[in-house]
This record gives C-alpha cells, structure tokens and sequence, in this order.
C-alpha cells in the first residue's frame, strides 16, 4: 500500500489528524469526517477537519488556515482527498494548486469518484504521495462511511450492558441498571457520534427511553431514533413519539400495520420507513440499505436480546461494545446474546478500557 | 430496445401500469414508486405500487393479488425487476417463482445491481421479455429515481408562474397573483409528488411562504422544504421556521455564517446542510449532490429570480413547469428568467395544458 518512505513523524502527524478528525463524527452528514494537517519544517501551519453539515472538506480549511505557508509543505489526510469536480475544485486539485509538495494518506476512499484518482492528480503534478499511514486507525473513525460506499447499509454497532453473570435485563422488569455512569456517558458519546440509533419494540414498551444524547453541552447531537416495530405497538404516548418533534422518530411500517396507529403517531410527528417481512419478521437487509439511501452511514443497536439477536444472526453486525458491569441479575435474567466468553465468530478485540466499576470491551468485524 | 413483439394491447396495459405507478409518487422515499399489473386472457388480476415507505415493491404485492393466477400470465413492469438479493428474494425471481410466462418492461434500471440482471434472471427461466414497451412515459414518471442513480443529484425542477408580459413579480412587492386557483391547486399537487422543494432566501424573506401542500387530503405529503441561505438571514418567526416542527425545514450552512442565527434557528427545529462557497454564492454541484445523499430524488424550485437563474446557468435544471396567466405586471416587472418564447436550449415541450385561464407547458432536457 505504501508507496514512499512514512517515518515516525509522519506517523505521529497521522495519529494527531484522525484525533482531529474524530470531532465532527455524526456531524457531517453524508460526508466523512476527515482531518487534515498542513506541517511546514516540523510545526503545523493548518488545520481542518469537514465542517459540521459536511461542506467544506477538511483541506480547503487547511489549506485557508496554512495561505502561503502551504508551499512546500507536508499535507496529512485520513482519506484519500476527493477527486470529483462539482463548482469548486476537488480537494486533490486544492492541493496542487497551494503549492502542497508531499502528501501523506491514511485510508482509502471506495467511491469510484474518488478511489485511486485523487492519488493519482497528486502524482500527476509531481507531488511525492505516501499512502496508507496509520490506514487501519484512520478507517475505524470513517467506518460508517466506508461500509455504506461498499456495501450500501449502515456501520452496524450492537451495544450490550452486560451484568458479571451475562445478563441484559430481568424478564418483565423494565430497565435494569447494570453499568454505572461513567459507562452510561460513554454510551451517550457513542449515541452522539452515531447517525440513528435502533430499539426493537419489546424494548420500547418496556422501557419506554428517550434514546437521547444528554451529555451536557452535547444534547444537540442526539441522534434520529428509529424503532423496529413490524405491527405499529408504539403508543402515541410513550416518550418516543411525544418528543418526535423535538428528535426525529423513524418507524418501520410493514404492509399490514395497523393505519389507525400509524395515522395518531404520525400526527406526532413520527415518520414511517415501509419495511418486508420474511417468516412474519422484518427483512433487516432491506431495511438497511433504505436507511442508508436515507444518509444513515452508523446504526447504533441499543436492544433487547430479541432485537440483537436478529442482527447477529443475519450477519449485520460490524463492530460489538460490551459494558460488562460488576454486579450479578441472577434468576429471572435475560442471557446476553454475545459476550466476552462468547464472541462470534470473526470478530477481533479493538480496545479494551475501564470505566468506573465497568469493562469495556470492543470487537469488529474483519472483512 | 424491445427484444420481442409488443401489441398495441401491450401499450394499453403498460400505460394503465404507468398510471398505476403515479399513485405514490413522492411518497416512497428511495424507492422508485413502480407500477405492476398481472394479466390472464386479457384480465387484470393483479395490481400493484411500491407501497408508502418504499416497501414492498409493486410486484410482490401483485402477484399476491392474482395468487395462482399469475401462472402463465403477462406481468407489466413500469422498470426492469430488481435482482439484488436481501432477505426477501429480488422481485425478478418473485415473478419467476409464480410461474409468471411473459414479462413486458417499460424503463431500465441503470443500478449497477439492478440493470440488465432483472431480465436475465427472467429469461434465464425461460420466461418471455419484451423490454422497453412506453420506456419514455415510464421513465418521466421515474425521473427522480432515475437522476439520482445516473447523476447523484435529485432531478431539478424549476417551476415558474408567468404573466402575460413575461414578468414573475414586482420589485419589492412580495407576493403577486399571476395564475389562478386551479394552477395553484397543480401547483401544490407538484409539491405533493416532490422530495424537497426550494427557495432562494430572497423569495423566502419577500414573501414569507410556507411551502406546504394544501390540497384537502393530501396536507400530509408536504415535502422537506429546503432555503437556500448563504448568512442564514432567515428570520426565527418567519412562518418556514415557526414551523419546522410539523414540516421539516433544512437550511444551507456556509462556513461563516452567523452562528448565533443558526443556533436560534435550530433550536426552532430548523436543520443545517454544510455548503461550500463559490465567488461568494452557494456551490450548487455539491449541495445537490449531498441533498441527493440524503434521500432526496426530487427537488422543485420554486423561487425566485435569483435562484431559477444560478440552477439555469450550472444547467442543473431537468424539467421547467411553466404557468403563463392572463394578466401583465407592466412596470416594475421582474422579468422571468425563461419564458415560453426563451427555452434555453436542450429542453423539449413534453406537455401542455390550460388550467382556468392560465396555460401550462413543461419541457424537459434531452440527456
């Protein structure tokens, strides 16, 4: 993949340019978020990461903050730079034309707009170009976008609270408290950075959540809620459809539902997705591909078991976050679908951390 | 393009098929809306639309209606039947499962998952095809669908009321009746089959619109309603913003626009698309190509001069709708930027109409 000399530094710029680029993620619409670091003799002169609704990219903010400094400098990208000409020119040609005079790459690009071509202008303008740099750290923060450009659905991340005994809930009892807080804001960060996050029915009913971001400072950033409910059960009082005009609420609608239902929580403000039934259960692969048509590039999967457990069995999911707390649920428990004894198949440990009382631990998906 | 013979019985039952298909229009999302009727000994026993929400496509819903039958009957297909595999199988080996003997399709489907396969997948279990039978009216219906996989834009429709003197409005007069109640009433029936429709922040400040459908019955298919507004000057108690809440409004974000506007803005429920700059006016190619990211296949322009020009001049338009009233503006016109006497070239009259005593003429561009 390399295809120049990336020393240390390089990929110590790398590493500061994904960080960078991990700011605006759930911000930028249908657009990647990618970071961009102009280095000159050692220090940074610019920086730019893809603006907040997704335009500008990062490089022409890069390139603005650096002006002149940019001539002869390094240009650090966590994506191959686009390639497509719409009214203002590619953020390749952007960089030719700044003078730019090496240009180091972490992840590729799969859009066929882009993939190979924006390299391939750099080169054609005789800029030296190091490719791959930190690849596999750079791709972790674009995952939703790469896997909707390849396979046309959402990032699928499946979050699990895992009690010490391997249980998400107590049958018939509600939410059940089984992290602490500081997991609980991890958890409000991920829903933060996730474009949609999904709840099967038998989770809404029992639990009746908000599904919010409520990081303070952060509340904006709630993601659009959708609930997988293939008979319309959502009452129209429930906390979902009461706060749809607040935080949009997408709902699955298959032929059948009920209308009535589904006229009173429209009138709420929820918004219906049509969805397939196979074997009297919602076709998921189709449902994806809908949501990603949509701009939905990350799906955060909050629960239950039943729901998790479709996901898993389809093959759907791309990455696992298990908070497994300390305390145990006992008798009357719902077992976890995955755990960390019980990991399917292909998936590998990212990172593991400590959060409070809590492990965390997250596996993805090789491909 | 037609790879067998096609009667004029044939015509008959595919323009039924393409009226048929006109039903959900706007109505689901990503999905093509698509018409399909099953025909035995010249009877209709099945009929179906893409559902509201985009699934279940038509066939599976008409072959459910004809039942047992659809064997050996003629199915008419306004577009080539979906081949990619999810959970429910892809519509052409539905048709070929319910011993369905003759297909004849309308337009092509230029998906790369999709196009040419549908049909082979028909004839590869013998059933009899005949391709591209109304291709043209089919196609207009699915225009949007069909922009948006070729191009990656929505279709653009620039819709203009005209006076007899070529005039769109007066200078600083808000807004001036041109046309009459029942262009109006079409008017709001192009909003109804529209993903998005949009103004320029001029129109949107002169004459404070609301941008809803108001048909009896069809309030519900207001489409996203979309300013472009490069200093975010919207006011928060204009009637878009006071309503976002019930119908969507998403506004332009430019890199410096005023963040405390925005802030006020968003807060009243208004979401933001990043646009880049260009000579200090909105960069069109990118925003519709990100519009078009998130789900939108069709977009009307409603306003005003300023705005029908940039679409005209990046030639970004595909179809112009065109009322001419009966009446002049005289001095102090706003000249329209086309009339029925200056079609820019490229565009073809498709149709034409009177509605009261305003006369109706849409051209659309040849590719």
């Amino acid at each position: 993949m390399e295809s120049g000399p990336a020393s240390e530094l390089d990929r110590r710029f790398m590493a500061a340019a994904i960080r960078l680029s991990r700011r605006n993620l759930g911000l930028t619409g249908t657009n990647p978020s990618v970071g961009t670091l102009i280095v000159r003799d050692g220090r940074i002169v610019g920086r730019g990461v893809t603006a907040i609704g997704g335009r500008p990219h990062a490089e022409p903010q890069a390139l603005a903050e650096a002006g002149e400094a940019a001539r002869g400098a390094t240009a650090y990208v966590t994506l191959e730079p686009c390639a497509h000409h719409g009214r203002t020119p590619p953020c390749a040609n952007a960089l030719v034309s700044a003078g730019v005079t090496r240009v180091v790459g972490a992840a590729s690009d799969p859009d066929p707009r882009v993939s190979g071509r924006g390299y391939a202008i750099l080169r054609e303008a005789g800029i030296e170009v190091v490719e791959g740099v930190l690849a596999e750290e750079a791709a972790d923060m674009l995952r939703g976008y790469l896997t909707r450009s390849e396979k046309k659905r959402p990032e699928v991340i499946l979050k699990l609270a895992i009690s010490a005994d391997g249980m998400i809930g107590r049958t018939g009892e509600g939410q059940v408290a089984i992290t602490g807080p500081a997991s609980r804001r991890q958890v409000h960060m991920m829903r933060a950075e996730s474009d949609a996050i999904l709840v099967g029915i038998g989770t809404a009913l029992a639990d009746d959540p908000s599904l919010t971001c409520r990081l303070p400072g952060l509340e904006h950033r709630s993601p659009l809620r959708v609930v997988l409910d293939r008979a319309t059960r959502l009452p129209v009082q429930s906390v979902l459809a009461q706060t749809a005009r607040d935080v949009p609420v997408l709902m699955t609608a298959a032929e059948d539902c009920a209308p009535e239902r589904r006229k009173a929580l429209a009138e709420a403000g929820v918004d219906f997705l049509g969805v397939e039934l196979h074997d009297g259960e919602i076709a998921l692969p189709e449902f994806l591909e809908d949501l990603a048509a949509r701009g939905v590039l990350t799906l955060m999967v909050e629960g239950g078991a039943f729901t998790a457990r479709m996901f898993l069995a389809e093959g759907l999911v791309d990455r696992l976050a298990l908070f497994t707390g300390p305390s145990k649920i006992g008798p009357g428990g719902i077992a976890a679908p995955v755990d960390r004894d019980h990991i399917p198949e292909g998936f590998c440990l990212l990172r593991e951390a400590r959060f409070g009382d809590d492990v965390y631990l997250e596996y993805v998906k090789g491909d």
